[in-house]
């Protein structure tokens, strides 16, 4: 009798220790599934506190034109969106070894333009360079930038399914951003970029207006195709 | 006595349940680790098998400029190149509906050129417009495609690591690609674009020599910071 309680009792430290290994597995499971899938409950608790917050700081921030498609994105349980722009039309100074944001800007808009509105800031800065002392020395550059949506995803699966419809629709330069405690992000951009330098700051207009007009037409294509792009996620 | 045993049998089984419970998690685990990590056995043999295949369909392909980067990269045991471009610049006619691999091409080179050698490039596909019937009709785009290089992960932090180097050295179009069996992918892009319409086919040339001159002292410029982003890998 003492050889089986001895043993039984052995068996008990077994089963104890064979049921905490499972516990911890189950733990790490629970919060990052084999695809790396976060629970439903910790992420719609992360996606209520980060639209709040957005609704807070950034209210009215969302562009217009892409208000559907963050909607339609954030009425998904396993999605939702970080930031967003429906495409635009920038103008700048680069400023050597200095990231975008950091430039003089010029122009933006979320809109297509005519030549006659875009030569006017082009104009008015000029005269404005004229006049100031100090003035910024760079190249100017003129860039249309498509469409970006940054979506956080509730697993890997959850993110290849958006990445891959990114991906089949014309949103080539998508990828997936890798947060801190492996979040995941995927960053909808599409390809359908320009740019182009107009001229030194120091130099004479180069562009006819032949050119430009021309120009401005195939803005106004990549604007339109823009806008067919973002039909397609809604 | 029977008591005991009747328990003592009922821990077996709870026993043998618990222990099959574990196996199945870690064989989960050992494939798919907590982070997505693929087994370094499984990785290498993978990374063999690709690489190998490079070498025989594709020998020679590897861009000069990036040769070292791409052995820097296989030397990881974590990381494999699947493709790269070390950069270039790029003349294409636009075929409306169509994707750029599905394109009229004009001219590809990886180096910096100047404009005389530009100019006949465009000289001669004019000509050949004219003595041919069937002609391409779209627009002629010049684009600079800055370095692109694609790498197969191990697991996602390591994919992670990649990726936040990347993202540090200014490849702030960089994403992770999710394939098959969820495989992770690091596509290391940059921002260094510039993408210009030059004209219709057509229609004449409108661009001044002045302004040609400029545009490729500005593409010799992007190829210099090409250069430089590519050091920061070696």
């Amino acid at each position: 009798l003492q050889t089986v309680i001895r043993l039984k009792t052995t068996e008990m430290r077994y089963r104890v220790v064979a049921h905490a290994k499972i516990h911890v597995e189950y733990l790490r499971i629970n919060f990052y599934d084999h695809d790396m899938e976060i629970s439903l409950h910790t992420f719609l608790a992360e996606k209520a506190t980060f639209l709040k917050k957005v609704d807070f700081s950034r209210k009215g921030s969302v562009d217009e034109d892409i208000e559907d498609i963050v909607n339609n994105i954030n009425s998904h349980d396993d999605y939702f969106t970080t930031s967003s722009c429906s495409g635009r039309l920038v103008a700048f100074v680069e400023v050597a070894n200095q990231r975008k944001k950091n430039c003089e800007w010029l122009f933006k808009s979320h809109k297509a333009v005519d030549l006659i509105t875009f030569r006017k800031v082009l104009d008015s800065y000029f005269q404005t360079l004229q006049s100031s002392s100090g003035k910024t020395s760079g190249v100017i550059w003129l860039k249309f930038e498509p469409l970006i949506i940054h979506v956080r995803c509730r697993s890997l699966q959850a993110a290849k399914q958006l990445l891959n419809l990114a991906l089949n629709s014309g949103c080539r330069n998508s990828g997936v951003m890798i947060g801190k405690r492996l979040r995941l992000t995927v960053a909808l951009r599409s390809t359908l970029t320009l740019a182009l330098p107009l001229q030194h700051t120091d130099q004479m207009q180069m562009l006819s207006d032949e050119y430009l007009e021309f120009l401005f037409q195939t803005i106004s294509i990549k604007f339109t195709e823009n806008d067919q792009l973002r039909s397609k996620y809604q």
